[in-house]
C-alpha cells in the first residue's frame, strides 16, 4: 500500500479570494504580522500496488483533484504497512 | 519574513465526506486501486518577524484555520526573503 500526499496550490499570479478573506480575519484578531494567505488543497490517498503509479496518480490529479488551468501541484509517495 | 505551511487535517475517526466523494470520483474514473482519500486544508502563511512567532502560528491556527475539536494541524517555519 502506498500512502501519496498531494499538495495543490494556486498558479502565481491567480487571485486567491479565499487567502485574501482569511488574511482579513487574521488582521482584523490583531495579527498584523500576517502579510499573505495562500489556501489550497492537502489530500491524502491510499493506494494499492499497481503498475506505472507515478503516471496513475499524476492522470488522478489532472483529472479531478486539480484544475490545471489555475492549479499547481506536487506530491509524495511512501510506503506503509496497510492495516 | 516567515513562510509558514500549515497542513490541517481531519481527526482520525471522522468522517470524511469529501474523502468518499472524491474516491467514489475516483473508482468511477477506474481507478480501483485507490483505497481510501482523507481530505484537508494546505494553507501558506507569509509572516513578518514577530515575537513569540510559534505561540503566534498556534493561537492563529486554534482560532480560525483549524477546528480543534475535529482536525489535526502541523506546521513548518522557513525564512524567505521578502519580495
Amino acid at each position: 500500500m502506498f500512502k501519496v500526499q498531494v499538495y495543490v496550490t494556486l498558479k502565481e499570479g491567480v487571485l486567491d479570494p479565499q487567502g485574501k478573506a482569511v488574511r482579513g480575519s487574521l488582521l482584523s484578531m490583531n495579527y498584523d504580522e500576517v502579510q499573505e494567505v495562500r489556501v489550497g488543497k492537502y489530500i491524502e490517498l491510499f493506494i494499492e500496488e499497481t503498475e506505472n503509479l507515478d503516471e496513475r496518480i499524476d492522470s488522478m490529479i489532472d483529472q479531478l483533484l486539480a484544475n490545471p488551468v489555475i492549479e499547481d501541484y506536487r506530491y509524495e509517495v511512501e510506503e506503509v504497512v496497510s492495516n
